[in-house]
Parts: structure tokens; sequence; C-alpha cells
């Protein structure tokens, strides 16, 4: 059996009169999509609509959940409980899951947005948190989470299955954790570089940490976006090298 | 098999730190809980506890979605398009219905909240997109709807169970339908009168109309409230009134 | 002295990571701005920019007060109670008086949205709530109103001075009314029909309703939209019919 | 002139058909009322409402700003930048602000709530970003603000007029800050102790430190909650203990 991965973008952010994305053109790239679920962005007419779009591409269907702050775009920090989280996650992804019930569907897998997902990233009692309220949703749901992170571990823990995400245009250190935003070289921004990097991760299950050294890193999933024409085009070429060699591009829920 | 009746009661309107209700002492009375969604009352964490709540008190589960307007309590009517109803429902009662199905429970039924219900019970096409919404979420839920309504009709026609109910403290026009608050006589104040009334609306299924005439009505559930002391009294002598009358009270998932 | 007119937009229609319009361009072409105030739209980041922006394009700052609805745009009907609607219209109205204060402006008038808009123009009940809420916050605002609406009577009735309001785009009713949008030739789509019309309100204060007879019309300001670039070709031809009529167009504080 | 103190309470929190607290009985006892803005908690028509009841009872005034986080009761701290803050805290203050000069009231101060107070307490990012949001919306309004804060170093640098406010039931550090709750003897439990330590605040500007020393501090205002009979009790007790000593109780416009 050849090797596997799955594209990842996250979709349905529109709110009310209010567009974000293109959702339409990103489908035809991707084999995931991390549904926005009326916290963070999208509303419930929104969401009806992005996972019958979804359906129709016959990408796997994820619930995308996040902070309770629209204005923030869940990208602003709040101090939540562990027992709020939980009871945040199975409202979002039990919202969802009805969407895609209700024409047929089944629910691939879950994906934090915004500051929930690098919170989790981090914070060990917010991972388990995260993955308590996936388990009560639906224990055969997929946790589609950062590779390295305490999201790993905690999915580990709860028994849930679970993806490890990465992304082609980002620093790793030694440890297998993201370089921070913001430290120098964390960003990749030479695609000749990022793109064979991201299929050596995929094939290979190495990357280069920041300090030189090969580590080890586990590919499941590439998260890509596709709100401008370049980066769609990024995605467009990290498919064709990933075909070139010899990958095969498939949901999550085929290979995990 | 003798006869069967439901007491409903709406529950978990409590939100963040601002407290509703007295949802322990209904619980002791009623036989069916409609949970607030988060819409119109209700929050993620306060739906966890009211579902626990409620499953550890053995009633039946139901969902209680409303207009998405917490400053009303969804009590101020909005002008909703069908399409936007149907995807709240589902929103709504997808949230819920996940919390009861992480606790090893099933969702029981579906009733509408304030404006809500009391468009849908005139408005065929607000009562069609809450039947709609109900059946995409699963198409065995009860629809818990006003007796003689437009709410029932739809029900009909979408193919759910329905349950009929009524109100032990208002009067009814000879079609049926509620006799509108505001017109005299609308309101039952005597506990004399109101209290055989409901029991022959259980046992006969008839009631005498403001006009004078008898006339037949389905009563599979009697709304309560329990807010305050005086209102619990109203509840426990509808109870004993019927439990005398060789009513049993009980769910509406055992007869429906 | 010669005839005045105003030209008036809605700007500030943005929410955090969402945008709307175009507003740098549309100021290019009004002399007043109607400013969301964060409850149908706007949130106080986008206020307090929109305000710099007004100000800084010497255009008239007005406030632009909605049904507390942003899921909606302040487009869906909303069942308030006069009570609501003028502590709805204190409370938007006082919050960007405060920006436009913060910068050393003064805010110049106070413009209803979207369902409310409709609402007031109809029910003198609500345009009563409307006025009462505006002197509240300042006598001096000026109340930019429908032309022929019951808003225009409120505000009379509450001593406030009051522009009237025309579209270059709609038919009139006999009565000065707007023919409602459906109603076959309510809308003029032809620009040859609408500009000569237009500038005919203006000089002259008359127009042609629908019924064909000549009725009178104040026109002390005329509605635009520059969110596509048709729309502000339209603006920027009546713009240019009216200067060739010998028309100034200057903010309404200049005039009223 | 003798020695003169205010006493503030957090009021108008109400929500809706959400109720909190017990403002009447509370306006019986202090000079200043902090009213919240519709933010964390309150709405416009409780503001409203809760304007006019602070000025019958000829309390000072003041607005009560906090994250926007309703559910949360604006506790849960939230990243936000130092413009959102400014922003947020002149939305808040001038749409309160209006109520008040709606009924012919000048607002006298603005306290932070919540999680925004402690975060500006100790981040002089944060409380500068408050100090400028008073500033533009009224630089007469006093900034009320914890003793020895930050908030404090801000309001002088901006040219604020600043009360400073302390608590009866809390211990200081020697630096004049409050221990964190959580630290053993954080909160003074014992009546006796505290009540003639808040009269030493007042009329030496002294309070022993939890090490020991004696310190400074600068008791402009004290912070009392009149939520339930036992709260109520201890402020009757601080104010007879403080008219005893000779203290002025008055509100903050009065002396600072």
């Amino acid at each position: 059996m050849g090797i596997k991965v799955d594209l990842n973008s996250d979709l349905g952010e529109s709110f009310g009169l209010y567009q974000i994305g293109n959702d339409e053109n990103v489908l035809k790239y991707v084999t995931s999509a991390n549904i926005a679920c009326g916290f963070h962005a999208g509303d419930p007419v929104v969401m009806s609509k992005t996972v019958k779009l979804a359906a129709d591409s016959n990408v796997g269907i994820g619930a995308h959940p996040g902070y309770p702050d629209l204005q923030g775009f869940g990208r602003r920090n709040m101090a939540l409980s562990a027992e709020e989280v939980t009871a945040f996650v199975v409202y979002q992804v039990g919202a969802l899951q009805a969407f895609a019930k209700g024409i047929g569907k089944k629910l691939q897998h879950v994906k934090a947005h915004g500051a929930l997902y690098n919170t989790a990233a981090k914070d060990i009692k917010i991972a388990r948190a995260i993955a308590q309220g996936i388990k009560m949703v639906d224990p055969d749901l997929i946790f589609l989470a950062l590779a390295n992170s305490k999201m790993v571990e905690a999915a580990h823990e709860t028994g849930l299955r679970v993806a490890q995400e990465v992304f082609a245009d980002r620093a790793y250190n030694p440890d297998g954790t993201l370089v921070a935003r913001g430290t120098p070289g964390a960003v990749i921004h030479d695609k000749e570089t990022a793109i064979p990097r991201v299929v050596k991760m995929v094939t290979e299950g190495k990357v280069t940490a920041i300090t030189g050294e090969e580590i080890n890193i586990q590919a499941d999933s590439i998260c890509v976006h596709g709100d401008n024409p370049q980066a769609l085009k990024f995605v467009e070429e990290i498919r064709e090298a990933l075909l070139k060699a010899g990958v095969e591009i498939t949901p999550l829920a085929n290979f995990i």
C-alpha cells in the first residue's frame, strides 16, 4: 500500500452578509474541510451550505470549533476552563454533525481553530478538554492535531484516532514543535525550499529542524489556505509535487 | 392499556452567571424537559449540566430551540426565512443532542420556544421549516406541538411523530386554537376550574371552548411552569388530580 | 442663496476581520456619512477608524443605529417596544458620538438603518421612539428621515431638525411615500430617467408619482451606495447633473 | 476641611430577563455607582433604568466598561490589543454618558470591570489604553483605579484626575498592590479586623501590609458589594465606623 496524505483547509467562514474565503475553488484542491461552527465564524445557514458543498466535492467533512469570539475571529486568546472548552466543543461539533447527518453524511474529523488550537498545542489540560468533547460527540471522530503537540498526546490518552498535521511553510524546533511566529526563520517564504520539504515529511517522515538536525515527523495532513490566487497556486504546486512523488492524496478517513 | 399523559417544562434557561428557574425542584414533577439550546437562553456549560440533571431524573430529554435573541429571551418576534428557521433548528437540536449522546442518552423530543413557537402555531411555512429541521437531525424525534396548530399539520406532512400540547390555564377557541392573551377570558386564574378541565382534556379528549361548545382536543402533554412556589403547587395539584383519575404520567417516548 | 443638497451613504459596515464596502472611495463623492454603531454592523475599532476617515474627508458625521442583529445585518424585522428602540438609539448614537468627540468633531445627524428605518417610516410609535432617543443624546442633532414618512412627523413633534431623504432610483406613491419593493415599477433601473428625476426633486421640489401625477417632495439629502464600481459611477453622474443644474452639494449641517 | 471618602459599588448588571443584584438597596449605602455598559453585563434598557435610579439617589454616576464577554461576565481574560481596549472603552463610556446626559446628569467617573481591571492593574499598556479612551470621551472624567496600580500611573501620565480605590477585606503587599486571591491571607474574613483597617486607610493613609510593615495608601473610594444581606450589613458597619471617625462619605466629584 502506497503513501497517503490528506490536504485540509478552513472553510465556511462567512457570516450573514459577510463573505470570507473562496470555498468553491479551494474544494477543488483539498481532501478535507474544516468547517466553522458559528462561534468564531460561520452561522447556521452558512454551515448548512458549506456542508453540502463539501459533500458534493467528496471531501472529508470536519468540524472546526473555536472560541466564542466572532469579532476576534477566534484568534484572541481567552482564559477558558477545561469544563468550558469541553462544553464548547460538544456544542459546536454536535451542531455541525447534525448538518452532515441531515444530508446523509458522516462527520470525519475535528480540528480546533485559531487561539484554541494554539493553546491546546501547548496546554495538555485544554488539549484533553477538546479530546473529551470530541469523544462525547462520537468516539469514531478523528482528532486532527498539530504534529508533536499536546493535542496528539491527549488524543492517545482519550483513545481517539489522531491525524497529525504539518505546515509546508513553517520551521520546526528539534522537539518537533513549530517555531513560534515572530522568531527569525519561523516562516519559510521560499517555495523551492517549502515544497520538497513537505514532500519529504510525507514520504520519509522527516524534516530538518531550524537547528539543522533531521528529526522525525508524522505528516498525515497538510494545512493549506486558498483565500487568494497565490495561495491556491501554492496548493496546486504542493499537490503536483506529491503526486509526482507517488503519494496518494485522499481524505483522512481512508487511511487513519 | 390506561390513559397516559406527559408533563413538560422549560429548563436550562440560565446563562453564564445569570440564573433563571428552579430546575432541580421542577424535575421532581415533570416527565419531559425542554432544554434551552443557547440561542434565546442557556449556554453550553448550562446545557451540559441540565442534560445530566434531566437524565438523573429519568425524564424525557428535549431540545427547546428559539430565536437568536438572548436579550429578548426569544420572545420578540423576528422575521426569519424558512431556510433560516430550518438551519437554526438543526444547529440547536444537533448541539443539544450531542450533550445527550455524550452521556449515553437519546433525545426524545423538540419543542419550539417563545416567539418561534407562537409564529409556527399559525404560519405553516415556519411550522414546516421547524419540522424539516427536526427530521434532518433525527426522523425519530417527537415534535412537541401546540394542539390543533399548524405545527401538528407540519409534523404530519413531514412524517414526524407528534405530541399535542395543552395548557391547564388557557381558554380555547371553537377551532381548538388558543384564545390570544389579552382577550378577556384568555387565561383561567381559578384552579377549581383549571384542574378538572385539564383532567377532562386528558381523559375524555374534550374541552369547553370560550364560546361554550364542547370541542375535541388531544392532550398528550401538559405544559407546566415551576419558577415560583405557587406554580410548583399548581403542578403538584394537577399531578394529584390526574393520578386520582387513573391517568399514568410518563414521558412522551412511552406512548407516542 | 442657491439650492443645496446633501449626498449620504452608509459607511463603517465592516466587523472584525469581515470587510464590507469601499469607504475610502465612497467618501470622495458624498457629503454625509451614516456610520454603523455595532448593532447591525461595525465594531468599536471599525467605528473609530471610520469616524477618522469621515473627518479627514470633511463630510458630515452621522450615527446609523440599527437592530441588534449582526447576522441579519439589521434587515430582519424585530418586534421591539418603543422603550427598547429609544434605549438602543441612545446607546448607539452615544457610542458613535464619543468617537467623534474624541477627535474634536461634532456629530451632525442620525439615520436609522434597515428594518428599523422601514418600520419607523410607517409606525409613528417607533418613529417617536427614535426621535426621543436622538433628543436625549443631543437636541441639536439632525434626524435624517425618509421624505414624507412618519419619521418626519416624529421629528417635528419632538422639536428636532429634520432632513428629508430621497432616492434617485425609487418610485413614489401619490402621498409621497415610497412604492414598496416588489411592486412593479418600484425600482427605476434606467439612469436616463433616474438622474433628471432626482435633479427635479432637488431643484423644483417635485416628482412624478407612479400614478402619473406630480407631487411635492422635499429633497434635502440623496441616499447613494458605493459598494461596486457601477454604483459609484451612478453617484458620479448624479453629482455632475446636480452641479450642472447649479445645485451646491454640501453637508446637511450647512443648510438644515 | 475634613476627611472625605467615597463608597462605590457595581450596579446595572441585569440583562434582558436576567436579574442580578439588588440595586435599589445598595444605592442607600453608596455614593458612587459603577454602571455596566452592555459588554460584560447590562443592556441599553437596563442602563437607562439604572442611570435614572442612580440619579434619583444622588450618587455619582460612573461607567463600568468590561470585556465583550457576557457569558463570562467579563471575568475571563481576553488577549486584546491596546487599540481594541481604547475603542471598547470609548464605545461603552460614550453609550453610558448618553443616558446620563439624556436626563440632565453628568458622568462622574469610569472604573474598569473584572478581568480588564485586573489586567490593567499590572499592565501599563492596557492601563494607558483605558486612560486614553476615557480622555477621548471627556478629559474631566475621574479614573477610578486600584490604589498603587498601573492604572494610577496611566491616569497621571494622561492628565486625568484619578481616585484610588481600596478594599476593606483584602490584604496588601509591601508595595501597596493587592495580595493575589488564592494566596493564604489574601482575604480578610474577620470584620473586627477589616473595619478598623479600612478606617485607618481613610483617616491616616496607612495600612499594615501582609508582611507586617506599615505602608502608605491613598483611600479615595472603598469598593463594596451589596448582592446579599450579609454584604449589605458589612457596608452599613463600614459606614458607621467611618462616620464615627468623623469622615464625610460623599461622591468622588466632591473632593477629587
